[in-house]
């Protein structure tokens, strides 16, 4: 499929909005909403590194929504737009395509955001596939990773560690479930929870390379240091010791919220009508780096925290 | 280079805007002019197919911003800030890096545009760079390809052809030529013409794959046709003949601005103060297509108008 029929027959009819103008134009234009921030965001993913080049191309679709999605939730906003850079391989053949396709307009559709546009590229050796999400969020209400006070309360959201078990599932490593499956292949941004957090939480970011990984960048963002009770942390699996727990909590892919508050902030109240569970997991204290415990006794820091962009 | 190193030693440095964050959040955070529409375009570049890999790597940072501004002044839209997509492989090593970052601060500084974000990606086959380019127009005055009257004048800026000469000197089948490879290399977005265009304009784009395919494009987005004398085309080079006319006509690379406008208006008074040449080559017509002339006599189309995408 050449890559006019692509945009022509495949992405044209997702591109719905008036800001889209069909993909006819050389741009998008769109009208933003009066005194708001606008909030943008672009991740890539890539055929071998963020996904496995056999996931369905309509969960890959998802994906690449989903987690620049979840950044956007990370800094309390709401989606608008998204625009695509699609590099493609000849792996990627019309089925993949139309499959691709059709998987991007339902997650389009699921989370209300308008494709605005973008660029095809093919023939190249290995698909990446970029894509960039612009939303908007209320002036100074957007959420940052600086900002964590000692005696803040330390949050999660959902549960972790089922991107990593789906991931093991999909590499055969685990015995078939397609509901960790799903967490790897689906994951689910917390747009609603980052929504009600914003000029609540006094920072906050997305759990994407791995709980502990991403705690300790956000204590570094902060100054602080952050002491987490390890056998507080809400997991998908039930885990038997603390290797277990460990190797959920520096698992990658779960695009749950990782965010402090005051401690008086009665965080679950906020978070019930969005219908997200969270738990406390620690508290923000004066140092710097993390200081983990399990049933009230000091562990050490396993020797990889998470996945480490090469 | 580690990504990390690479975004927090070469990349962060340039993202000086507020609206960044030091590049240390999940997403970037701006404010937009009030009373404005917004615009995005999102073009990729890829090793191979739209630079040859051993170009300098700073003249590749200026290229993807370049043909992602052109976009913009295609649209009359002034640029504000931009995203970067970048998939990058072990061919891009440290020193492609250290040039790549350099180049690309100098060619925001040149344009006075903001880098606000983006991702990284390493360890691929093939370099793929994506860039998100965000300006505004003022509501209602973006041009689009749509609009060609019949009886307008059809016009282009700057010379066409130098980019297709730029290439045929980079391959070695053109004698060195700097200023012909700086056309290939470093183009200029038009958006000091393109803005003055806005609202004025009936239709325009910017010309990336050969004038007379995108002049194509423009007849079929309008409903119309158009009546070209190719002798009118303002060529880079001297051309001994039609053949040799056809052969810049066709060449892509250009980046200028094609567009349409009401046969009274005075657009090179328009675009004196942008200090951009512009010439009439034709006038819309109704019907559909191109219609080529010759010292006013009739002449076919080439077989091939331009580059298309596979």
């Amino acid at each position: 499929m050449a890559e006019r029929d692509f945009i022509a027959r495949l992405l044209s009819p997702l591109a719905t909005s008036a800001a889209a103008r069909g993909l006819a134009d050389d741009a998008a234009v769109w009208m933003p909403p009066i005194g708001r921030q606008l909030v943008f965001t672009h991740d890539v993913l890539a055929a071998g590194v963020h996904y496995r080049p056999a996931d369905p191309p309509g969960d890959i679709a998802w994906k690449l929504l989903a987690v620049n999605l979840s950044d956007l939730a990370a800094m309390a906003a709401a989606p608008a737009g998204v625009l695509l850079g699609l590099g493609l391989s000849a792996a990627e053949d019309d089925g993949w395509r139309e499959a691709f396709a059709a998987g991007l307009g339902r997650a389009l559709a699921h989370f209300g955001v308008a494709l605005w546009g973008g660029d095809t590229v093919s023939g190249l050796g290995q698909a990446v596939l970029g894509l960039t999400a612009v939303g908007w969020v209320e002036p100074g209400k957007a959420m940052g990773r600086a900002g964590a006070q000692p005696g803040d309360a330390l949050w999660v959201s959902g549960c972790i560690g089922g991107g990593g078990l789906g991931l093991a599932v999909a590499q055969g490593l685990r015995p078939p479930d397609k509901s960790l499956l799903n967490r790897y292949r689906r994951p689910t941004p917390r747009l609603a929870l980052g929504a009600a957090l914003g000029g609540v939480a006094t920072a906050g970011m997305d759990v994407s390379d791995g709980l502990l990984i991403d705690a300790q960048r956000l204590a570094a963002a902060g100054g602080v240091g952050l002491a987490i009770a390890i056998d507080a942390v809400p997991l998908t699996a039930p885990a038997a010791g603390l290797a277990e727990i460990m190797a959920q909590a520096t698992a990658g892919d779960d695009y749950e919220l990782l965010f402090t508050a005051a401690a008086d902030v009665d965080v679950a109240a906020l978070a019930g009508p969005t219908k997200t569970p969270v738990t406390r997991i620690g508290t923000v204290v004066a140092g710097s780096g993390l200081a983990l415990s399990f049933a009230g006794q000091p562990v050490p820091l396993p020797d990889r925290l998470g996945y480490e962009h090469g």
